[in-house]
């Protein structure tokens, strides 16, 4: 069966089933693998690959926000299990016809984004490439030993809860690939896509507040995301398409180009805001929208809207 | 200035220059990072990036071979430390248009080897890739607090010693290239270069032998690894190039296609063995070969013969 076929998540079941985490990890299947230390310390590790054509197209993106957006993506795994990002490693593959002016501020964003957490670039690996850019980071971060957040701990009843806006990574991504005008809205939204801020504090926060059950970050949007939570939890869920959290950037935009805002919230990815579930009656301290509800359905229902979403997939 | 101008040694020393390790860890420039726990034991972590066209052609390597390397020069660098292997993270960009059995046989090689050591695949990312196959892999290991055998520990008057042969990895790949006859000798050697063995059960010896001081892991070619150790130790070093182990299937496959076996011992890549520094007297319990001295002149002096050797650079 061609990779086409067997899809992005298919792929990954098949490579789960080969290997089998020892016991007390969690492997292949959340946003970081979580592997316990000796002192009290669960150590989080997770690793992304951006590669040019599928993430970015290299003529578009300046050097400084690639280097931005290839640390924050990978703070965000850290930051949907509510833990403290510690170190990262890098490899990348570039042209040698690449100037070192474009590596300097490739590096610049990378740290400027890293160091307000205080994580350090502490190795990697370069080689030359024959044609694309490939850029893979893998991020070390730790958590108080048992307390990372999981995708699988939804419970019948949570509330759905999302931070920031749904959809403007997304938006900005299709201003691009389609050339829309790039007024002042437009703009901000690529700055979405470009250089998104990882959810650290907000992690940490839900981390240690009561009653928090699961998390995930929403990089391929909350149609796929959420339903990942649903599957490693084993419940389904109630979304009100009414409660997701717009911004007046996307839906300027969407009115202006003619498209459709819940589909950008639903299936536009890299939006790097945090899904999690909670008890209805937790009290959540930090800014939040609550857009549905965790149910025993197996199902994920859509409510205020007859059509079905999903979500992006690699393959 | 342009990459290829820089040279990749350059460009690490300029990303290097814009980070700092905190205290008490060591970062970019050894073969792992080393990151001190609480409970007595280092963390060490490494990564490689393997691209098509660059470090392997697709369509002669296996699958299972591929996977198998992929994990291996992993592995190497955690035996290069002296540690012991944990566990993998792997991410790749695939064309959809590869088969899932070219999949299913990449996992099989790569669970192969690192099953050998109980190093478990934990997590990783799958994305598509409009062209070339790009594998990136990270490897944590750990070691007991201190003991991690760095590059820079290299003391006038060490014995310098090698594991294993030189060149057979870099002979393999010559005959790939070339299109030299595959005879027997031919398949060895390139077994060398796709199937490299890491040397972990020696890296875990040597970490706690009585006088060994440095060690590295021999991927560029010693002109090069050599280097990184006396360019770390502020030392110098005479090599006696009579002294390379060689091996038969390297000579006589030398011998046939009229190649030079120094300059694929010295500059060829990829062995995978380990260079490794140690007292005179030291008593070391494992196979090995004593090529040269540890001098305070800071040069690499050859003896026996009148050329310079250089290793290979990827920009």
């Amino acid at each position: 069966m061609k990779l086409k076929e067997l899809g992005e998540f298919g792929l990954i079941d098949r490579i789960k089933s080969g290997v089998t985490a020892p016991d007390g990890m969690t492997g292949i299947g959340d946003d970081c693998a979580v592997i316990p230390q000796g002192d009290g310390i669960d150590l989080l590790v997770s690793t992304d690959m951006l590669v040019e054509g599928i993430h970015f197209i290299l003529d578009d993106i300046k050097p400084y926000r690639l280097g931005w957006k290839s640390a924050a993506v990978n703070l965000s795994d850290i930051a949907a299990m509510g833990g403290l990002p510690v170190a990262t490693f890098l490899s990348f593959a570039l042209p040698e016809s690449l100037d070192s002016k474009w590596t300097d501020e490739f590096f610049k964003g990378y740290n400027d984004i890293s160091g307000r957490y205080h994580c350090t670039l502490l190795g990697g690996d370069t080689t030359a490439s024959s044609d694309k850019v490939c850029i893979s980071v893998t991020i070390l971060g730790k958590c108080v030993s048992g307390k990372a957040l999981l995708r699988s701990g939804a419970r019948e009843g949570d509330k759905i809860c999302v931070t920031g806006y749904l959809g403007d990574a997304g938006a900005g991504l299709k201003v691009i690939l389609e050339g829309a005008r790039r007024n002042s809205d437009a703009q901000a939204l690529i700055a979405m896509h470009y250089q998104p801020i990882p959810r650290i504090e907000e992690g940490l926060k839900l981390a240690v507040a009561e009653g928090v059950h699961s998390m995930i970050d929403i990089s391929d949007g909350i149609g796929s995301d959420l339903r990942h939570v649903l599957r490693a939890s084993r419940k389904g869920a109630v979304v009100n398409v009414n409660k997701l959290p717009l911004s007046d950037e996307l839906l300027r935009t969407c009115r202006r180009n003619g498209w459709d805002p819940l589909e950008l919230a639903i299936s536009g990815g890299e939006d790097y805001e945090l899904l999690f579930t909670a008890d209805p009656d937790a009290e959540i301290d930090i800014p939040h929208t609550v857009i549905g509800e965790i149910t025993d359905t197996g199902r994920l229902d859509w409510l205020g809207t007859d059509r079905d979403f999903g979500g992006y997939h690699h393959f």
